[in-house]
């Protein structure tokens, strides 16, 4: 059974009116989820699957045969897999405010959604929310499938963000929590500034128009130029040489050749890339996404944190720098948390998490033994 | 005297027409220069300074007692210092194509020139310059003085990379290299790329007009958006983390606040330096020396070069990355150059190269000794 496709269908949770946690309604919520596996009787066998930054709910199997690519960790998760959904109920949500919000795959709530209000998006008056807000709303889908407590929940880069928010948030609902490249239990000053950043030539593009750009031009070159930053930033040295050939270019130099680095070759692979995940990205949701991220925090909750926890760092991440993941794992260590830890290598940096699923499989295997 | 205020006087250099490396002709060549010290009569004691990115020639000293600044490595450079110009005749240079084109202050030959074919300045049109080419100019301005071998050459991040370039191109005119915050001895592939980010904003504010702008708007979102992003990039860890009080805002959100951190404090941070920085530098120049600094490799010249060097490294750097300083320095031991190496921590990363000269100075003062 375990080379047999999995074929999953997107559902989708909503409920009335949110109330966020700085106090604005958000009406009609609703968001995508994908579930893998069959929940047993008892219901203590999901795992809970939150995506990073500009993942979705869809973490393993194809929407049907013909689809090219499955979810982005089918390695892991599957029939006879490392996560195996014979005996697991595995659950993908799409999160509040998913940046992919033009992807019609993707089904969330944000600045794209109608402002019942006004009849128009939301734009940049889209409520400001908290990783906590994450978290609660996830909370009452698991409720309404009957999951009182997860068997585990494991999530990479923003992902592990969501899942160690869930845990801190409630305690008694999460077992065991598996952290791939994490930010450690905050986001530190530097990595707050650095996925601002991220940002940053959106801001610039003048077709942006503060969020306001849903019935003028889009704002194409900014969205393109910030996913090239934000791709750059997820890989690793390692695959920067092999993606770069710096060499051969500048041998086309000595011979005469005009084109300089920039002309010819990082933009031109980080822009091929970035316009092909460009197609469902909502620029408003970015930014609002790098200011939810940024108010992650849990130190003052880890004394209430009931899970075990499993870090899983990649020494060679550019994006969650290993200083900050092993802080965030000292901290855990200095508290009542269960903690463990394991490093991997990875040209891919950052993006290592999914792209060298192998090289972490194993303990991911113990841990939710 | 070593109390004594060091008054500097910006000189210009300048030649008729320089030939490019890739065959272009930049007519009415000039840049400028300061000389610390006094030549003496075998021309032995010259020390070459050239700077990094954003730097210039004011390396040391004011230009007049009422100056509030002085120059950038004035706590290495005057009488009875570091680097001593009662022994030394220090030699700072603006580059060709410095960045502070609009700076009265710098004298430089850039996008902003007047292109003698035209009559109106050369943008984005001005000659693509390699590494190599700042090395002929600057050589051509060391002959003029009559220096024909230098005591040394110094310089930090992309001075490191104009000082090792000189040793490379004209192996018997320096005897030593001391290359603060080095790239290692080429610039690898990440990081080339990730220097080509930081000119993104630029290209994608509509007023940058693809160089076209010295009559029309002036770049101006485009550029305070590039320097946040170098800005935050030269930074480290630790003062980022002086910088941005996360804590604080956490605790305002918690509040009620209804600002997360990107409304109040990276970006206000970075924005006042960056506009504090702005007053001088054209944009067209940025994106061109960036071009310039990604050409830099001396691989296949470490056979010739005659100068021993020294590798003055910052660990906590995340512009140069370590990995990569130390890769340079790993070839530096195995080809025939004399090379040894220092290390250094500095919550101001990239940047401790200027903010903590004290962490390195005696390493200095021994090797020029």
């Amino acid at each position: 059974m375990s080379n047999a496709e999995l074929i999953v269908q997107k559902k989708v949770f909503e409920f009335g009116t949110y109330t966020t946690v700085l106090g604005d309604e958000i009406p009609n919520l609703r968001f995508g989820y994908e579930t893998f596996g069959t929940l047993n009787e008892a219901k203590d066998n999901a795992i809970f699957v939150p995506h990073f930054f500009s993942g979705s709910s869809h973490a393993a199997g194809k929407y049907s045969a013909e689809d090219e690519e499955p979810g982005y960790w089918d390695a892991l998760i599957g029939p006879g897999k490392t996560i195996d959904t014979h005996r697991f109920f595995v659950i993908g949500v799409d999160s509040l405010n998913n940046i992919n919000a033009f992807n019609d795959k993707v089904c969330t709530t944000g600045p794209l959604s109608v402002n019942p209000a006004t009849g128009k998006p939301w734009g940049m008056a889209f409520p400001d929310l908290t990783t906590v807000d994450l978290a609660h709303v996830q909370k009452r889908l698991l409720a309404s499938l009957g999951i009182e407590q997860l068997y585990g929940a494991i999530g990479a880069s923003g992902g592990s963000i969501q899942s160690m928010q869930m845990a801190a948030t409630y305690p008694e609902s999460v077992t065991r929590v598996i952290s791939v490249v994490p930010p450690g239990i905050r986001l530190s000053e530097y990595t707050a500034a650095m996925i601002e950043m991220w940002g940053e030539p959106i801001k610039v593009d003048a077709a942006w128009r503060g969020g306001d750009y849903y019935e003028s031009e889009f704002p194409d070159k900014g969205l393109a130029s910030s996913l090239r930053i934000t791709t750059l930033n997820g890989l690793g040295f390692g695959m920067a040489a092999k993606l770069f050939p710096i060499d051969t270019l500048r041998q086309d130099n000595a011979k005469g050749s005009r084109h300089l680095q920039s002309e010819s070759l990082f933009v031109e692979y980080l822009h091929d890339y970035a316009m092909q995940r460009k197609a469902g990205i909502d620029p408003n949701s970015l930014l609002k996404m790098v200011d939810t991220y940024q108010t992650f925090d849990i130190r003052d909750d880890l004394d209430k944190i009931q899970a075990k926890m499993l870090f899983i760092v990649c020494d060679d991440d550019l994006v969650f720098h290993v200083q900050d993941s092993l802080l965030g794992y000292e901290a855990l260590e200095a508290s009542q948390v269960e903690a463990s830890l394991f490093r991997f290598k990875s040209d891919y940096g950052h993006l290592g998490a999914v792209m060298d699923t192998d090289k972490f499989a194993p303990v991911i295997a113990d841990f939710f033994a």
